[in-house]
């Protein structure tokens, strides 16, 4: 079973939400296990202090190497090392494949920044990896660890309830998906394309595969390889353009 | 005063994390307005169903359009129309960029779906722009609604404290950020380089552009574009590359 530290000066921000929701549920039935750490109760400081100004000019404060290294040692004595990463905008982009990799692991230690950042020394001494969520700053690293571990532990078997996992999700078969209708037939005067009430399995699958090609033209052009398209999607395509072009 | 709205069936959720942090302080001080609304608060269905399986035979739920378009109008009635944003993994990809430009808005509507997805039909109505916050799959769309939110607001005037606001973060001029450091100045044998205690500021400085290319032709060299380079970066980079592989 997954076994996930978090140590974050948030602790119950952390809590919060992976005690709710899909992630909520799966955790109560013991899929997985989740620990939030406070670094803050591994500081020998009296006054419960982690962070220090920076060396040199610069203004702002940085969280130091011990009360991390303290909450370190603890959390992983007397088991084997877990897999440790820092979030962080200097880390290498997370993609669906990497979430999935770190969703076989047995043991994940998530080191979470506050403030300006970390002191380089206790990042050097025990960081495997930096994983970035995407190039824009935040205010912290707890929500990347959310969405990290969100995205991982939807990935281990049983979270996802068998209505809630298929094959066609964006970003899964490489491309966007189709669009989609529910009840009622007629709402505000429109109505769900009349194929999806046809019944015919094999035309309503054509449908949606050209509406995903479709789809990923129009709002993701670069996830397309046109040349690595089959001629049935090349096809697909031209014909759209075309058609649009008229 | 930016206004922002997030039409959710976890207002709680998002309530939470709203509340703590920099975010939640700056909340406190009214620097912006964030409210969470219940998308179950706004069906007519006596169960307060919001969801039902999509046309044809693909398992899972979709959310209705109906409580969706109730809950857009209660909110945005007798007001200016909103910017309209659905976190989506078919939107763009977030950029620091954009999330500058959200930040000079009035007011923002940010739909976070759940379940499989939405009707198509009420997306098509009321959204102006998807946003995706990375290629990765989530359980829904809170923790990416969260995380726009989070990169938003920061840029606020008055959100940072002057000590957590300043121009050498990561993405912000194109460049990594440089290994920082503080006290003690001996940690676990590890000493802080020397130049940042010499007091030298034009040293300091230099050093720390040197680290900053450094670390980003090392952990994200995709973001560098030697040729764009000046003379004098160029040159740090040779030596270090030839240095390297000495």
């Amino acid at each position: 079973m997954l076994r996930i530290d978090i140590a974050t000066l948030f602790p119950e921000m952390c809590e919060n939400y992976l005690s709710e929701s899909i992630v909520g549920r799966a955790r109560k039935k013991e899929l997985f296990e989740i620990n939030c750490h406070q670094i803050r109760d591994y500081t020998l400081d009296k006054h419960r202090r982690v962070d220090d100004t920076p060396y040199s000019e610069r203004q702002g404060m940085l969280m130091q190497a011990e009360p991390i290294w303290n909450c370190f040692k603890a959390i992983t004595e007397g088991r084997d090392r877990p897999h440790v990463i820092y979030m962080s905008p200097q880390g290498k982009t997370l993609t669906q494949q990497k979430s999935i990799e770190l969703s076989k692991m047995d043991s994940i230690f998530i080191l979470c920044g506050h403030y300006e950042g970390v002191d380089q020394r206790v990042l050097d001494e025990i960081v495997d990896e930096e994983i970035s969520i995407g190039d824009y700053v935040l205010t912290g690293g707890e929500l990347p660890a959310l969405v990290l571990i969100d995205s991982i532990v939807r990935m281990i078997d049983g979270v996802l309830s068998r209505s809630d996992c298929y094959e066609d999700e964006s970003h899964y078969n490489g491309l966007l998906e189709y669009p989609q209708y529910t009840r009622p037939e007629i709402w505000q005067g429109k109505t769900v394309p009349p194929i999806l009430l046809s019944g015919h399995h094999a035309n309503i699958a054509s449908w949606r595969h050209e509406q995903s090609l479709i789809t990923t033209y129009e709002k993701r052009p670069e996830l397309l390889d046109f040349e690595k398209l089959d001629k049935k999607d090349k096809n697909i395509l031209k014909n759209y353009i075309d058609e649009k072009n008229k």
